[in-house]
């Protein structure tokens, strides 16, 4: 079985989480702190980057590379889109929320809400936090400009870009970084995932001494 | 035709550049500095990078969306490898150099030695260019290591991850980001780069008002 080095809060870890219970690829959870740089993890990523995917022949790490492995090696759900057109827009997007709303939004609130809170016992920076919050709300503008003429992120058909965006939203929204209010196509569209049984688990999860928000995993928010 | 909207020293474009090279896919070059944030542009690419690539039915924008679509509808030399294992470790070193790379030598260097001098005038901070060439160091120590083990990055056959990251190491060379001193093997690799005549339309373009070091674009160096 596969093994997934992860933790709670790693917004690339989710994607994969949520990717693998879509496909129904069991993954046997082991949990991994990256910022302790282990030696035996770093030897699994010299990256030292959280998700790790491995079994007993293989070791895969990026999450990119992980998710296209996976769509290449399990039928079951493809979650690409049918046509070379179509994909590129689904990884275009996929990046969208893996590296600009991650970098804007998530690095931001995870280093000051829950860096500072867990591991070092720092004070957070609320400018840095309102930040965040501000870029936050011009990916929602952007997010419901997509969904006024899509189904979903990325056209008619739930896909990758879907699951990319859950999960770093998930985790901003887990360290309060998300005002939903005056974003509907944003919250219908995120209501819809967060009724999908394959990720209610994620937000059941929660991270020790790190509480979030009441509304963060009701289906009416 | 395609047209790919590039700036010399991106090295997300070189990227694309050099892969369009190997697979003998002809596109058109249109200079377009995102900085600038063109109205025009930012239709293209709401995300405002380069490279985009479009022709009259389709735009394409994120780098590695675009690489995989050469991939998937360019038959002619196959740059990801055969077998899924091989493509995620293709993917995996790929990813390295697009964002670890980039992210700790890349960025600091464009700031400091080509923004600050082409774009605002402002003085360069020498000790963020010292941070940079260190972690090039590191990186480099990283690059020997694999190619200790491997003709190529990825393995025995030329890849993605090549050209990944000739492009970002081309971009950190013009910039004096890089001391060859005590790295062979990145040296003979990079050599062998060099002389492909695919890659060596990109070391003769020089961006105005910043001139490369005297090594950049030599054979010998």
């Amino acid at each position: 079985m596969w093994q997934l080095h992860h933790f709670t809060l790693c917004p690339f870890s989710r994607k994969i989480r949520f990717q693998c219970a879509e496909k129904q690829v069991a993954v046997e959870l082991v949990r991994e702190h990256p910022w302790e740089r282990r030696d035996a993890f770093l030897l699994l990523n010299p990256a030292g980057q959280t998700p790790v995917l491995a079994n007993a022949t293989l070791t895969l790490s990026d999450s990119a590379a992980i998710s296209e492995y996976l769509e290449e090696t399990v039928e079951k759900t493809p979650l690409l889109g049918s046509g070379a057109a179509e994909r590129a827009e689904v990884r275009r997007l996929t990046a969208w929320f893996d590296q600009k709303f991650y970098a804007e939004v998530v690095v931001p609130l995870l280093a000051e809400r829950m860096f500072k809170r867990v591991v070092t016992r720092g004070s957070p920076d609320a400018a840095t936090i309102r930040a965040a919050q501000r870029a936050a709300e011009q990916h929602f503008d952007y997010l419901d400009y997509l969904l006024e003429h899509r189904r979903w992120l990325s056209g008619p058909a739930f896909g990758m870009a879907d699951v990319a965006a859950a999960a770093q939203i998930s985790v901003a929204d887990y360290l309060g970084g998300i005002d939903w209010d005056g974003h509907e196509e944003a919250r219908t569209w995120y209501s819809a995932l967060k009724s999908r049984p394959t990720f209610r688990p994620l937000l059941a999860e929660r991270m020790e001494g790190l509480a979030p928000p009441q509304h963060y995993d009701k289906l009416d928010f």
